[in-house]
Formats: C-alpha cells, sequence, structure tokens
C-alpha cells in the first residue's frame, strides 16, 4: 500500500484476482473490485474503472496471467493458442495507450520464448513477469519522479491536465511523479488542477490524490487555464500521455494539445513525463495514433441530473488528441530528459539502454 | 415573438412586468418568468436567469422602467432620489457587462434631462426610451449580422464559444446574428459549440438556440477546440464580448482568451460581434476590466448528481477573461467592421457615428 492509502492495481493477497480502486466512484466512495475473469478485466478497462496507461498495461498483464490459471490444458501448444485469443481480446479493450498493447507483448513473449514449458511452468513464469512489470513501473516512476524534480523548484505552481499520478500507474505516477516524490522530501508545490472535461478525472483523481498527498491543490475548469497561466501563476506543465512517435507527436487526454499551444504563447515549458514504454517507436508521427472516440452521452449526460443539451445536437467526443512535438519543451523518461530533436534523443536514449527495436 | 418561437427579454403585454425566458432551466424546460419588482429583476440577472450584455440591459432598463411606475411621489426631485437608488442596486447585480450600466445609464439621463416634468410624464418617458433601448437592439443585431455575412460563405464551419446568441439579447444575438441571419436567407453553417464550462451556456443555450434554428449543430468540450481547429473543420471564430477597451482588448466569457490564442495558432480568423455600446472608451486597456469571480459551487457540484471533487481542494472560478486585442481579427459592430489598430478604428466609428465621447 502507498503513502495515499490506497493501491492503484495489485494482484490480491491469494494471487487469484486483480484488485483495483474503482475510479469511476472516486473522490466520492474508495470502493475496491476484485476481478479474476478476462470480461470483468476488459470490462474494467473499458469503463475506465482502471485507467492511465501504466496503470491498463499492468492491470491486462495481472488480468492475462490470471485468465491463464483457467486454461486447463496439458500441452503447451495448444494453451499458447488459448492464451493468445485472450490476449487479442484483452488488448481490444482501448485502442490509444501502447502500455496495454507492449505489456501484453511482454506476457506473450514468455510463452513463446518457453514453448517446451509445461502449463504448469508457463502460469508461473507469467505471473513472475506480471509482477516485474508491476515493480519496474514503480521503479520508472519514482526515476521519472526524479529527473522531473531537477526541472522544478520548491514553492513552484505546476499545472497538469487529466490524471498522470499514482492512479495512472503503480504508484508516484508519471505527471505527477516530481510532487509526490518532492513531498516525500518536504517540498511543497501548488498544483493546478484542470478538471479535463468530459470524465473529469482532473476534478475527480488529480485533485484527490493531491489533496490526499497533503498538496496544496487549486481545481479549474479546463478553459480556464489561460488565466492561470497569463497570472503568471504557473512555472511548468506537466502531463502524461497514452503513445510518443519517433518524432515526438505525443497523444495525452483531450485537451493536451491546446493547453500546449497556450503554455508555447506564455513560455511557459510544458513537458511530457512518460516511461520509455509508451514511446511507439514504430510510428513516425501522431498522424499514425489512432484516436479514441467515445459516446456522446459522456458529454450530454453523465454525471448530471438531467441531460444538459438538446435532443437533436451533434456530438464530437474525442478521448485523446495529440500534442505536436514543436510545442513540448522535453520528455521526461525513466533514463533522463529527452529534448528536440526527439528522433535523435530518443534513439540515443534506446540504443543506451538496450531498449526494443534500437537493440 | 422571434422566428424561434420565443423571447429572450420583452414587456409583457399588460406592461406591468419584464417577462423573460428562465435560461437556467434551458433546455429541458422553456419556462417564463414575470418580474416586477426590482428585486426580482435584481435576483433574475444575478442568477443568470436572465444573461449575455446586451440582454442584461434590456432588462435593467424595463426593470428601472417598472420600479418607476411604484415611486409615488408627486415631485420629480423625490422620484430622482428614489429612481437613483433603484438604479444604483441594479446597477450592482453583475459587475463586468458594461450594457447594464450603459442601458441604466440611458435611463436616468431621462429623467435628468426632464427635471421639470411631473412623474407621470416621466414614467411614460422611461417607458419610451426601454423599448427604444430594446428595438434598437432588435436592429443593432441584425445589423451585425449584415456585417459578419460579409466574413463568411455559405456552408462554412464556425465555431463559437458561449452563448452570445438571440438568448444573449432581444433578436439575432451578436456572435450568432450571422449564422440566423444566413438561416433566414436560405444558407447553412456547420456550427460548433463550445459547452463553455462551468455554466454551460454553448451546450444549453447556444446549441438549443442554434438547433430551434434548423442549424447544423455540433457541441464540443471546451478543450476539443483545438482539434476541431486542426482537423480544418472551422473556417471562422465568432463570439461576443461584454466589455471592449478602447485599445480592443476584450472581457468576454471564461474560456476566450484560450480560444483566441488557439484560433491564431491555427491561422483561424477569430471575430468578436458587440454593438458599440459594449466598447467603453473610457478604460485604457483590458487591465482596466472587473473580473467577476464566482462560487466555487459552479465547479464542483452545480447539476451533478454528486460532488465531483474532494472536499478539501481550492477552486478558481473567474467568469470571464480578457483576450488581447493582438488576438482579435476584427470587430463587427452595427456600424461596420473595425480591424486593428483598434484605438482609431474604433475612434473612426464613435466619430462618424456621432456616440458618446467622442462627440
Amino acid at each position: 500500500m502507498s503513502s495515499l492509502g490506497f493501491d492503484t492495481v495489485a494482484l490480491d493477497e491469494e494471487k487469484r484476482a486483480l484488485k483495483i480502486i474503482d475510479q469511476t466512484k472516486l473522490p466520492g466512495k474508495i470502493e475496491y473490485l476484485f476481478l479474476s475473469k478476462p470480461e470483468d478485466v476488459f470490462q474494467a478497462i473499458y469503463q475506465l474503472k482502471v485507467r492511465g496507461a501504466p496503470a491498463i498495461g499492468i492491470a491486462a498483464a495481472f488480468g492475462l496471467y490470471l485468465a491463464a490459471l483457467e486454461i486447463d490444458e496439458i500441452f503447451s501448444e495448444n494453451f499458447y493458442v488459448k492464451f493468445k485469443k485472450i490476449k487479442d481480446y484483452l488488448a481490444s479493450s482501448r485502442p490509444t495507450a501502447v502500455n496495454l498493447f507492449w505489456a501484453l507483448n511482454r506476457m506473450e513473449k514468455v510463452v513463446l520464448d518457453n514453448r517446451n514449458e509445461s502449463p504448469v511452468k508457463l502460469r508461473e513464469l507469467l505471473h513472475d513477469e506480471a509482477v516485474k512489470i508491476y515493480d519496474e513501473d514503480v521503479r520508472v516512476c519514482k526515476s521519472i519522479g526524479e529527473y522531473g524534480l531537477e526541472l522544478i523548484k520548491n514553492g513552484d505552481g505546476i499545472l497538469t491536465h487529466c490524471n498522470a499520478g499514482q492512479l495512472a500507474a503503480s504508484r508516484y505516477g508519471t505527471a505527477l511523479a516530481p510532487v509526490h516524490l518532492g513531498r516525500e522530501r518536504g517540498m511543497n508545490f501548488r498544483v493546478y488542477c484542470d478538471e479535463t472535461r468530459p470524465l473529469l478525472q482532473g476534478a475527480r483523481l488529480s485533485a484527490f490524490e493531491m489533496v490526499c498527498a497533503g498538496v496544496d491543490t487549486t481545481l479549474i475548469c479546463d478553459n480556464m487555464a489561460s488565466v492561470v497561466m497569463k497570472n503568471g501563476w504557473v512555472r511548468a506543465c506537466f502531463v502524461g500521455s497514452d503513445r510518443v512517435a519517433a518524432n515526438g507527436d505525443a497523444a495525452n487526454k483531450i485537451g493536451t494539445s491546446g493547453l500546449s499551444i497556450l503554455a508555447n504563447h506564455y513560455g511557459i515549458p510544458f513537458y511530457i513525463c512518460v516511461p520509455t514504454s509508451t514511446i511507439d517507436i514504430s510510428i513516425q508521427d501522431g498522424s499514425g495514433i489512432i484516436i479514441e472516440e467515445r459516446s456522446p452521452h459522456e458529454i450530454t449526460e453523465m454525471w448530471y441530473r438531467e441531460r444538459m443539451a438538446p435532443p437533436e445536437v451533434k456530438v464530437f467526443n474525442p478521448a485523446f488528441d495529440v500534442t505536436s512535438h514543436e510545442l513540448i519543451t522535453a520528455f521526461v523518461t525513466e533514463y533522463g530528459i529527452a529534448r528536440p530533436p526527439y528522433a535523435e534523443s530518443f534513439k540515443n536514449i534506446f540504443t543506451k539502454n538496450k531498449i526494443g527495436v534500437y537493440q
């Protein structure tokens, strides 16, 4: 359990279920869900009960391990066929965040690399891999926090969008990792949380998480960021990302691209905090990133006592947008800070740390 | 009654009450209120049952006339003392929109210019002045529509923020006047309405009004404007203003300044539509405009089934922001289009048309 008093996503004590805090109930209720079936894990991801790129990856990895417990095959070949089917099913729960596919691919690789092992052994290896993904995420987020702290001073005002905090990862989070880590060391920041329409992750999750951590937190509507910046209250913007292309174009929660344009206009640094697992070198630029469109209901009715728009109106509800690499001051990763040109700095980080395609 | 099937603000048939459509109930219910006491008019303005700079001015003018009916003085001097007290009271209902003060000052001038007339005669003159303010607004808005239509072509996509339509004025509105007038002439525009947090005037009022007028209307969250612009769907932004300074800095609904920065970034023209009564030549620049701050409740609880933010969080809720004159492509007024430098173009318009301080 983290210092905030809750876990975002974990294996339960008996290792028979995925335990998540139901984020659709926050901040009103702290309610845990125990999921063991692939369908339940799929629904929890799809319905945003667990969300945030790293947390989705961890949930899917644990979910795939739990599913593997139920595959009653004697031969590993048949085991793989059934395993692959569940993997593909979980991969279809959300389209934008690359960590989902990254984590599921890591799990699949365990099975493919150990074709001759028995299903019993494979289950054990899958468990270890999922735990490894979780443990790595804790270390990665802490490291992002360390590098992020190099960019700000005690007392600074920070603006964040959506939630890329502990509730989006294992611990610390990505964008909020510097704030959490700074807080552990007795530092104080003033954090401005965009409420983040339509799903209010800023108001419901980031503000909740920051208040739990004892941080000086101010909630604003998304359309107030310009004033907060103009007033000189913001030293830097910190946001997360769901997928970063090779050139530095970055998909993140809808509203991020607008925020980056405002920050640029006011001369405020705009930082994106991501584990390198979020950098998708296979995609050249942002145009290759699939953007999820969600139901009009989220904008017109959800949360409200009554419908807030005329019935005949059309609704456009993209869940993410792509921030152009030109508007991003730097990426904060677990291996350090990447500055433009990103094609080059990403390549250096990947090569130096022997990651993925550049190996 | 306008072609939309409702009046925003009018005198009732017996001329004993102000009749307004209760905008806090839209779009769910079309409900009229009949107000005759100054307290009721004050509350209707304060609680945003009637809102929008021109509509507030008209409501206050009618409200002041109705109040004058109740002043039972024989001597006009005493009449003025009581009249002035009610005028100052109504002027305190909202601080930002200049039309409120402009309309009330016009009403006061009637009494001051006719000191020797009897209260009976004064009441008659006040009635005529309020009706004149109303009639002028209809003509002014229509004229804004004419000039606005010069800036767009049939079929264009238009983005608007908050509501500066018929629901913010007598008829036609300001920012939406080109759309309404074009519609009367068989033109079709695609209108994107920012929902406009926290009070949702875009979702509740503009979208409602546009749908009533048979316009192709798409609702978006405020933070989606960047994507809609990037996708090339917007030919121009049209917004209103509550007060324009002599240099062209313009106060309007919170979020407008951010929108102007986005439009600028994407090379999209950003037009502000205002009657000249909204241009406050006595204020040099935007720093002189008082910005109303409203209750945190509007962001954290209003409209919702339950509170959507942790109880301990601070909230910043400015109702307006100031858009820098440098980001405004042009102002559309009833006397034509004003282009930068605004100090000069405003002066030309005021001098040529014998308005206010430049006379």
